[in-house]
């Protein structure tokens, strides 16, 4: 069940915990971020990946390396190590977001405790975008399909139920039977490491396929459904995702099957 | 130069030999298969694969099975001795064949020397064929242009030039230049292990793609041709060939990419 969902990360004693997420689906070991270069480290080596959840344990780190600057160094000293921060990943706009909106707190209100407080607030209004995005996309998933999903854009991307699994584990929840492919995504196999543990382990069938093996799938009409997450949504539309998303979507505009972006 | 490629089989002082292929591109070893169980294993485990390859060596190694046996049981031995072989790999249609040929032949003139002829010139005749493939898909292959091939339909699948190879190597050989995408082909990874390394080792340029990349690359015009191998092509047109070879036709369809199947 859900209570099963692994978390990506936790705040605890006031100190970040980032789940290693490459020792995933082996070891379960959660990394405490004790300064800023080492929560640099984290997200330049992806111990945490997945676009929220990077700018959410940006946040957390970002508040906790202020704990012991005194006023006068207040302001520049945020500011710098937001520029160390984002320079982790600087592809990854939800870090260099969630770090300038700590930074923009913090000019207005130079204190750690309410930079921790800006850090659980985008915590927690990620937590409710993934719950709307399993409300609103629950209807898209009827008892009996098989839909098939592509990377991770499950829990362990983003927090709670994830963004293209939040309607999977929604309807799971409520007790609807259904059975998801899961692509391995290569080169690193967020799909076979991640998404196929963390669905398997919340008790949802899960058959996990080669990148290569989708279309012949869907020649025998074996999947009813394509649900992705995304790293960004452009201003026109345009979905910017893992490589090998494009790909699903030709295939399934060929073979007329519904492709859908879960998107916050 | 096309005096690097890689033979999937010799044969030698009346003994066949194969190239273990599951080793490479690590190391090159060169196995005796010295009994008919042995055959049947290295046709089993995959020390020889590729459709024709397989026929090739069935049809040596049931040869070289018929050695020591006494003309009373000639004909009984070799159609058992056949019926074994087939078992190894009862999907492969060029096994079948090939061991089928040589028992037709061993039932009109049951001489070990005979068989050994018949095996060579199933041999010469997949030369022949792939030498044709070359000689006619040369002219597909134009100055400067971006192939993308899958699994591997080359030196190692075939005997010399390969099947979707041939052309490559053909026009490899007339200086031509061009550059090859190959598949790494999940989940056995022949691209990556097989194709770009002999490839590579013949000086033509090689680079290793994940299988969920096409779509990209496509749709940024980098591939001006997609040229792969087939199992088999049955009599409505239809190609059997590796999982992931509907995907790229697809792809090829979307994006306007003309995609043709090396075939005898």
């Amino acid at each position: 069940m859900t209570d099963q969902l692994p978390e990506s990360l936790r705040w605890e004693n006031q100190q970040l915990y980032l789940l290693d997420q490459r020792l995933l689906p082996h070891e379960i070991v959660y990394v405490a971020i004790s300064s800023l270069p080492a929560a640099w480290e984290a997200i330049n080596t992806l111990t945490v990946r997945g676009a929220p959840a990077i700018g959410i344990a940006a946040a957390y780190a970002l508040a906790q390396s202020m704990k012991e600057v005194a006023a006068p160094a207040f302001t520049a000293t945020l500011k710098k190590n937001a520029e160390y921060l984002k320079s982790a990943r600087p592809t990854a706009v939800n870090l260099a977001w969630a770090v300038d909106t700590l930074v923009k707190s913090g000019l207005q209100n130079p204190d750690v405790a309410a930079l921790i407080q800006q850090a659980k607030e985008i915590h927690r209004a990620d937590i409710r975008l993934c719950e709307n995005i399993g409300r609103h996309g629950s209807s898209l998933i009827k008892p009996g399909m098989n839909l098939l999903t592509h990377c991770n854009a499950g829990a362990l991307a983003v927090s709670r139920h994830g963004t293209a699994t939040a309607p999977m584990y929604h309807q799971h929840q409520r007790g609807v039977n259904f059975h998801v492919y899961v692509d391995e995504t290569r080169p690193l196999y967020q799909g076979a490491r991640l998404t196929a543990w963390e669905l398997d382990r919340s008790g949802i069938p899960v058959t996990l396929i080669c990148d290569n093996m989708a279309a012949t799938l869907m020649a025998r009409n074996k999947i009813d459904l394509v649900l992705v997450g995304t790293d960004r949504v452009t201003a026109n539309g345009d979905v910017i995702n893992k490589i090998g998303t494009l790909n699903l979507a030709v295939l399934c505009h060929h073979f007329n099957v519904p492709f859908y972006v879960a998107c916050p």
